[in-house]
């Protein structure tokens, strides 16, 4: 018998890192988890993933790993770095590719942030199977993108290509977390459109659900929830977030022209709510040779387990590219 | 002795199309230069051609035409066809990689848009020959823009991407010949620039040589010439172009991130006058990560033949892929 060729995928989070032995067409054999935080050196967490990778390829019978991919905040594809990630224990410049290497020399390590693994899944396992250009953008806690040009993700001379989320898209516009102003990630995070829900209670006279609520009390699924009710503030601030973000994605259109925009995140997962205005907005201000041409969809990972699909899919992806 | 391997840069232009022979290293060995507009008939046109390519070839002693590279307004790469074309004589869908081939079964033909070939010229003959992620803009009639990732042009999924003229800068802002508000294009092309004196007279009780001018008696290095002289609307023309521009490269950089951003044409040609505000502009408006490391510079072309340079880079260029 054969045997299995599976790579490991691995998600680094702040608190937990998750483990799964995937296919190539997305199945995930088996999963496991530990908890990041609990490492506080470095080269010990790195002992743990050796550990683990070693004990998943005994768990499915008749298994060979053949590739690693890892997801992770601020992970650097070119270099194989994670570099000052706030939310990981180690605060300096980790060599995390190399480092595992050793333990494994023959086999192909791939490593990328969460939002290019996220874009790399929705190539090797989603909607973006057969496209050779499209553009992949994260509406969550931030706002993150992938961009695929000629088949290939651009990472930019630094590795750090694609922060659709930080496009000035507003002049002197809501102060963003990185320090400047009008980031486009002000506006269309899951934050952003709970700061649109207060700043059209400060300037409407509207009757909403939000106005009993505190602003560290509701989440994005609220703002749909009351959006489905009827709730005006509710639904202007979907509109409103729909129009900046179409504005945005026809910008982008301008330099890349992707076949298509995938959305992915817990905005996009308000579906009409936002894709109708999203829409709208896109077929107004995009070129004329683009209009009606290029499709905004949901992404086909949001449903799945985007974090292990996503770190699987770097490797598989690096394989791919390796045996050509 | 062996034969002198060349390409023939092909330019089509409106009124006349140029041809030069070039070598791998940006030597023009012989030129020439025919009527475009004489030609009604396409089929006409591509046999003019056909008999001035076999001519340069016999022009220079011992040489060999390995490549044929054509710039021509609204050449498309991937299709290898001229598509509705305002300024040339014929008014369909053109295809002229198809056609030539025909009389040229076994050399490389390439063609693109103009700016494109600037681009890729900027690649093989000038300031970008060893990167492999950078911007060029063309900062011309209109503004024109050919982004590099990877090594490769980004074409997008239908061969016309890297419009950043039509990146939408300032919303509800000047009208744009596409049709559209805001448009880069209207703000830092020579006609925008122009507009912005018109404006700041609008404006301003400031006296200026403008005062005494229509708008149509004057062009982009009347207006450089004005700014040395001191004349303030002109120098501040120059500074708010400058700060639209800075601002509109910070937010292409967030996307595609190139080692260095390339001006070309009329407005970059004023020097500091636009450099200075642009990069300005530019290191404040841009992600903190990216500060005091991307180059501002003016194309190594600008001073060159940059027409029939960037048509030969383009069969360079696909010569040197093809041979991978």
């Amino acid at each position: 018998m054969d045997t299995k060729k599976l790579v490991v995928g691995i998600d680094i989070g702040g608190t937990n890192t998750k483990f799964g032995m995937v296919d190539r067409i997305g199945n995930i054999y088996v999963e496991e988890n530990i908890s990041t935080s609990f490492y506080t050196d470095f080269d010990d967490y790195i002992n743990a993933l050796k550990d683990i990778i070693i004990k998943l390829e005994k768990d499915v019978e008749d298994a060979e790993i053949i590739g690693i991919g890892i997801g992770a905040p601020n992970g650097n594809h070119n270099t194989g770095t994670i570099a000052f990630a706030p939310n990981l224990p180690w605060s300096q410049i980790l060599p995390i590719v190399a480092k595992l290497q050793k333990h494994f020399p023959s086999i192909c390590i791939a490593l990328d942030n969460d939002a290019n693994a996220a874009a790399i899944g929705e190539m090797v396992y989603g909607g973006a199977a057969k496209m050779r250009d499209f553009l992949f953008v994260t509406l969550g806690t931030g706002v993150g993108s992938g961009f695929v040009a000629n088949g290939e993700m651009i990472y930019g001379y630094d590795g750090f290509a694609g922060e659709l989320g930080h496009v000035i898209i507003e002049k002197n516009g809501r102060k963003c977390g990185c320090g400047r102003c009008g980031c486009l990630e002000t506006y269309t995070s899951a934050s952003g459109i709970k700061r649109t829900v207060w700043e059209l209670l400060s300037k409407s006279n509207e009757d909403s659900v939000f106005r009993h609520k505190s602003f560290d009390e509701f989440e994005t699924k609220n703002i749909a929830e009351a959006a489905q009710n009827g709730d005006k503030i509710a639904l202007e601030a979907f509109q409103i977030t729909g129009e900046i973000l179409g504005l945005a994605l026809a910008n982008a259109v301008a330099i890349t022209v992707p076949e298509a925009i995938f959305l992915f995140g817990g905005v996009a997962k308000a579906g009409d709510l936002i894709f109708k205005p999203t829409i709208t907005s896109f077929e107004k201000n995009v070129l004329k040779i683009w209009k009606n041409k290029i499709q905004i969809l949901p992404s086909e990972l949001q449903n799945k387990d985007v974090s292990i699909l996503g770190s699987a899919s770097l490797a598989w992806n690096a394989i791919n590219k390796s045996s050509l």
